[in-house]
C-alpha cells in the first residue's frame, strides 16, 4: 500500500481520491468533468530541508481540469481536505484529453468534407479510419485568433491491411482544423493524395532464434541487490536519494546526497526531465502539426501518456527491482500501472581507474546502479536513464528507440530521382532533401529531438553561484625569443552574474566549462566545492528564433540556462503547453535576467539531436544513446573511487 | 606457437629472428645497433583481398634501425630473406631508444650544472634522482638548426622519500637540452626553484573491503564465448574480422566484414589508432618539452611503450579472452608480453530497440563484442576499444584514466591566491589558470588528449566516395501566408571532390553528416550503400596552426579529413616523428588536394578533449570515456537486430 513518507513522495491512491472528494464537495466537479492534470504541488523547499521523519507533512496537489471545454487549475489541500485556489485559465489550456480527442476524432471522421476526401482516395468504409487531432502548437492559424479558443489539428490514418500497427498508414495530403469546444470541423484542406504506401507488415520479427554458436551470458545477483529502500531512501554505496513516479514528468530525483566520511553532502535537491520537443521539418502544410512539445501536450498518464511498463530482460536486467506507479484518471479516480521504474546495479567489465606501472598494474573494477523509465510517446520510444557512479558522477542518459514518424509519398525507387514529397531539386544552393525513403512510398520525415533537464543542484547546500570556465588563447609575455612556444591555453574562471550572461552554447572553437560551485564551502586547497555539468553529444535548434515552433519551445535555443529558484518554474516550456503562444518557459523567465550568484540556482540543461533517418531505423530503431554528466569538481579530497575493492 | 595464416598477420617471433639474420648477414646490424622499430610492411591492398587461404604470403617488415646515433630505415623481404632497401635517413629519426634515454640520462645526472642546480635544491644524494631526455618535439631551439641533429630536452625527478610512485617528484626550474649522439648536455637552464612538494605518499589504497551491504554480481559464460578464432578469423555473429597487435599502433583491426543474407559484405579493410597528441599549456620553459606526440615517439614495445598486460577482473571482465603479443626488442630479438589484449562479450542490460504499443510492448535486449587493449604512455592509461553492435554499429572508444603529470609549486591554498606558476592574475582581459592545484604544492597542468583513427573503410568495396550531409535551413517557398510554419531545416547532400573539401570541422550550428558511400552498390529504395562516421563529443586544438607543436600534430586541427588510399599514410603525424618539424603527416598530405571520388579512400577521425584537471583526478584519475560511431547507412534492408532472440 503506497503511503507518504515524505513531503516529495508521489500522490498516493488515497490522496487522489482525497483530490477528488475535495474538488467534488466545493462543487468543481460536475458529471463531464475531466481531470487533466494532477500533480504533486511540492511544499516549500526550506520546509523540506528542514524536514526530518518527526515533522508532520502538508500535502497539496496542482490540479487542473476541464469542464465543457473550459480549463480550469486549482491548488488542493489534501491535509486539510480544502481548496486553496480555484480559478479558470486565460488564454492557457488544459492538456488534451482521451476523452476529447476520441470524440472530435469521431466528429472529423464523419463530417461530410472528410468523407469526400477519403472517397477520392479510395476509401470508402471508415471502420479502420482514424483521424487525429492534435494539441495545436500555435503558429497563427486563421482560426487560431482567440486565446480562448480550443483548436485542434491534424490528419487521418487508414489502418486497413496493416498487420502490426499503423504508423505507416497515414492518409496523404488531408488537413484539418477542428474546435475541441465545440466538436465542430473549422476547415479541411485536401492538396492532394499521393498513392498508398505498401503495408511494412510487421513491426516485429520472430526472435526466438540466437544466430548459431550464441553462447549463454549470466547476469546474476544471488544474494540480492547492494542498495536498500527505506521508506522511499535509497541507499546505494555512499549514494542516497529519492524519487518519485510523476504524471508528466516521469521520475524526479530529490534530495540526492552522498555520504562522504560520516557526513550526508547535498548534491541536487531535485533533478528531472522537464520538457520534450520533436519539430518535424517537412514543408507540407498538412505537417505543420508535427511539433511536438511532448512533456507539457501529452504527459497524461492515460492514452498516449509518457511512461510505460518495461518488460524485465528487454528493457532491463531480469534481476533489476520494479515500481509501480499510481497515476489518475480523466475522472479523477486513481489507478496502478505495474513496472514503470526499474532499479539495478550492473558491471560492463569497465575499471574504475587503473594505472600500469614498472611494478604492475594499479586499479579497480566498477559497478553502477540505473534508476530506469521509458517514455513512449506515440511512434518513438525515450529510455530515461540516471546513473549513479562510483566515482561521485551521475549519468543521466536518453536512448531513442521505436517507430520513425513517417507520410506516404509516390517514390520507390529514389535512383531514377526524387517526388517533390520527398526533396526539392531546385532548392536554392542546390538540392535538399526533407525526409529519407526507409521502405517504398514511406517518407520518413527529418526531424529533431529537444531534452530539457532541468537540475536543480545544491552544492554542499543551496546557496551556490555559477561558474563558466572558458579555455582561451594565452600569448606567453616571458618569451621573447623566436624559439620555444609562444602561445598555450589557459583557464579564464568567470562568474555569470545574471541569467543573461548565463545562457550557454557549445563551440569546439571556445570551449567552456559549467560548474555550480559552493558559495560558503571550500574544498581541498581552497577551492570552492564544486559539481560539474558536463554536456555530452548534442545538439541545438537550427530554426530561426521567430518561428512559431521556436517561440514555444525556445529552452532548445542554448544547451544551458541557470535561472534562480522559483518553485513555480518546473517546466521548460512553460506550465501550460497545448496551444502556448511562448509566454511561458526558461526563454522567457530568463529575460528578466535576475542575479544568479551566491543564490538556489537551478540549471536547465538541453540534450539535442537531428535524425535523418537511414534504412536501418525502419521498421523499429536501433536505439541510439545520448549522455551528460553532473559530476563532482573539488567536492571530494581525492578520486572517491580509489579505495573501490578488488570485485565490482 | 604464432604462425602466419594471413598477410596482415602479426610479426612473430620467428620472423623477428629471420629480420634480425637477414640484417645482419648483409651487414647492417652492429655490436651497438639498436633495433628502433620493427613493422609488418603491409602487402599490396589488392594482393591481400584477392587472397584466399591456398595463396603463397610473402612478408616484409619495415625497420628503423639506430647506430651510433645515426638512423636507417629498411625494408626487409622476410620470405626471401633479402634486404630490399637500406638507407640512412635525412632529417628524420628513429624513435628514442631506452638504451639511449638511460645512457643519456646518467650523463646529464653526472654533469656539474645538473648536479649544482640540484645541490641549490638541498638535493646532493643522486641515488634516487632520474633524468629524463625526452625526444625533442621541434620548436627551433638555438641547439636544433641542424635536423641531423639529434637533440633530446627535459628535466629531472627525485623519487627519494616517494612511497609508490614518483610522479609527483619533478624537480621544479630545471630544463636541460642534450646531444643523443655525442650524450653531452648542450645547456642546463635553472629558473630556480619552488619548495618541494609533499609526498602525495601512495597512488592507491587498501581495496579489499566493499561497502556494507555490496552484494555480488556475476557474470558468467558457462558455455563459453560465442565468438571463434579460426586461424586469426574472429566470427561473432555476423561479423568477420581480424586483427593484429601492432608494436606502434597497438590492435589494427583488418577485413572488417559483415555476413548479410549469406553474403559477406565489406565495411572497413582497416582500421587503427594512428597518433596520438598531448600538448601539456603551462607557461614556463621548462614545460615547453610537454607535447607528446606518443604514438610515434613511444610506440617501442620496451620501457615506456604503449599496450601493456591487462588484469582479468578489473581491466576486463575475468570470463574474457586473453591475446599476448609478439614484439622485438632494441637487440633485435622478440619476446612475448602476455595478456596485451582482451575479447569478450557482454550485456548491459540495455534493449536493442522497443517500441510500447496498446498491444503490448515489442523488443529485444543486446549484448556487444569488445576487443581491448590499454595503452599507458607514462603517466597517462587510455583504455582503447573496438565494439561490435548486433546493430551493424562499430564503436571506437578511448577511456582515459591513470596519473596526472604535474609539477610542483609554492602553493598550498587557493583561497589566499596563487602563484606566478598557477596562475596569471594580470593576464589581458582577467586572471587566467595554467592548472589546478590537486594536493598541496602540486599543479596538475592544463593540457589536451588528441587520438587520430585511421579508418580505411571499404563499404561493398574499395571504391568509395565520401559525403557530407549538411544541415541547412530552408524557407518554404509554397507558405505565402502569414501564418504557419516559414523555415524548416533540411538535408543537403554535399559531395566533396578533394582532399581540400573533405576538411570537417563540427558546429552546432551548422551540422553535417560524415559517409562513405559506395560508387558502385545500391541499397534499398536506390540509396547507394553507406557507412556513417558519427562523432562523438569531442575537441579540436586550440593552438594557433603556426606554433610549432601544432604544426607537428597538425591533424588535431580538424575532426575528420578524408584521403585517397596511399600505402605509404599510415601515420597522421608522419613516420618519424621524434624531432619532426611538421614536413609529414595528414595535414601535408592534403596539401597536394588530391581527388576522393568513386576511389579507395580513408578517413582520419580525431577524438579530443581539453583536460583542466580537478582535485577528484588525484592521484589516480577516474576513468572518462570518449566514443565514435561507424554505422551502417542504407547497408542494411532494414534494422539489422529486428530478429535477435529474446535473450541477450
Amino acid at each position: 500500500m503506497p503511503s507518504v513518507h515524505h513531503p516529495l513522495d508521489a500522490l498516493t491512491p488515497q490522496e487522489y481520491w482525497t483530490i477528488y472528494q475535495t474538488l467534488r464537495s466545493e462543487g468543481h466537479v460536475h458529471e463531464k468533468t475531466l481531470f487533466a492534470s494532477v500533480l504533486l504541488h511540492e511544499p516549500d523547499k526550506q520546509a523540506v530541508l528542514q524536514w526530518t521523519p518527526d515533522s508532520p507533512i502538508d500535502r497539496k496537489a496542482d490540479v487542473v481540469l476541464l469542464d465543457e471545454g473550459k480549463s480550469y487549475a486549482a491548488i488542493v489541500d489534501i491535509t486539510s481536505k480544502k481548496v486553496d485556489d480555484f480559478h479558470a485559465l486565460k488564454g492557457e489550456h488544459a492538456p488534451y484529453t482521451d476523452t476529447e480527442e476520441h470524440e472530435v476524432g469521431e466528429a472529423i471522421k464523419h463530417d461530410p468534407r472528410i468523407i469526400e476526401a477519403l472517397k477520392k482516395r479510395g476509401i470508402t468504409d471508415l471502420r479502420h479510419v482514424e483521424c487525429y487531432p492534435e494539441p495545436a502548437g500555435y503558429i497563427a492559424l486563421p482560426e487560431q485568433k482567440d486565446p480562448e479558443d480550443r483548436i485542434a489539428w491534424g490528419g487521418c490514418a487508414d489502418s486497413e491491411g496493416a498487420i502490426s500497427g499503423s504508423w505507416d498508414r497515414e492518409v496523404s495530403g488531408l488537413f484539418f482544423v477542428a474546435d475541441m469546444k465545440t466538436k465542430k470541423v473549422l476547415r479541411v484542406s485536401d492538396f492532394g493524395s499521393v498513392p498508398r504506401t505498401p503495408t511494412t507488415g510487421i513491426y516485429d520479427e520472430v526472435g526466438g532464434e540466437a544466430l548459431p554458436g550464441t553462447k549463454p551470458i549470466t547476469v546474476m545477483q544471488t544474494e540480492g541487490p547492494s542498495f536498500t529502500i527505506d521508506k522511499g531512501l535509497v541507499s546505494w554505496q555512499n549514494w542516497r536519494f529519492r524519487f518519485r513516479l510523476d504524471p508528466r514528468q516521469g521520475p524526479v530525483l530529490s534530495t540526492v546526497g552522498i555520504e562522504d566520511n560520516g557526513k550526508l553532502r547535498s548534491v541536487m535537491y531535485e533533478g528531472a526531465l522537464s520538457e520534450m520537443y520533436v519539430p518535424y521539418q517537412d514543408p507540407e502544410e498538412t505537417w505543420n502539426s508535427h511539433v511536438f512539445i511532448d512533456g507539457g501536450e501529452y504527459f497524461m498518464n492515460t492514452g498516449l501518456g509518457l511512461i510505460k511498463p518495461l518488460i524485465a530482460g528487454v528493457d532491463c536486467p531480469d534481476y533489476a527491482t520494479f515500481f509501480s506507479g499510481f497515476f489518475y484518471k480523466e475522472d479523477g479516480s486513481p489507478f496502478e500501472r505495474p513496472q514503470l521504474a526499474c532499479l539495478f546495479e550492473r558491471t560492463k567489465g569497465d575499471p574504475a581507474w587503473r594505472h600500469s606501472d614498472p611494478n604492475g598494474v594499479f586499479g579497480r573494477p566498477t559497478r553502477e546502479l540505473v534508476l530506469r523509465t521509458v517514455a513512449t510517446v506515440g511512434n518513438y520510444d525515450y529510455v530515461l536513464d540516471w546513473r549513479f557512479g562510483q566515482d561521485g558522477v551521475i549519468t543521466g542518459a536518453v536512448g531513442a528507440t521505436g517507430i520513425l514518424e513517417v507520410k506516404p509519398v509516390s517514390d520507390t525507387d529514389v535512383s531514377k530521382g526524387m517526388s517533390d514529397g520527398l526533396a526539392d531539386k531546385n532548392a536554392p544552393g542546390g538540392p535538399v532533401e526533407f525526409g529519407h525513403l526507409v521502405a517504398p512510398g514511406t517518407d520518413a520525415v527529418n526531424h529533431d529531438h529537444f531534452f530539457s533537464f532541468r537540475l536543480d543542484l545544491d552544492v554542499d547546500g543551496p546557496k551556490n553561484s555559477f561558474m563558466a570556465d572558458k579555455l582561451v588563447q594565452y600569448k606567453i609575455p616571458s618569451n621573447k625569443t623566436d624559439y620555444g612556444r609562444h602561445v598555450i591555453w589557459a583557464m579564464k574562471p568567470t562568474m555569470p552574474m545574471t541569467e543573461s550572461e548565463a545562457k550557454m552554447d557549445i563551440s569546439l572553437q571556445h570551449p567552456s566549462m559549467w560548474r555550480f560551485v559552493s558559495s560558503d564551502t571550500k574544498g581541498p586547497q581552497g577551492y570552492p566545492t564544486s559539481y560539474e555539468i558536463m554536456a555530452g553529444q548534442t545538439g541545438t535548434s537550427l530554426l530561426p528564433s521567430d518561428e512559431w515552433p521556436q517561440k514555444r519551445a525556445g529552452f532548445s535555443e542554448h544547451q544551458l540556462w541557470v535561472t534562480p529558484y522559483e518553485p513555480t518554474e518546473r517546466f521548460a516550456a512553460g506550465t501550460y503547453v497545448s496551444g502556448s503562444r511562448g509566454t511561458d518557459g526558461v526563454a522567457i523567465w530568463t529575460k528578466k535576467n535576475r542575479s544568479i550568484m551566491d543564490t538556489d540556482i537551478v540549471a536547465w540543461y538541453t540534450v539535442g539531436f537531428h535524425h535523418t533517418p537511414r534504412t536501418e531505423d525502419w521498421p523499429q530503431m536501433p536505439i541510439m544513446w545520448h549522455e551528460f554528466q553532473i559530476r563532482p569538481f573539488d567536492f571530494f579530497t581525492k578520486n572517491p573511487a580509489l579505495d573501490l575493492p578488488m570485485k565490482p
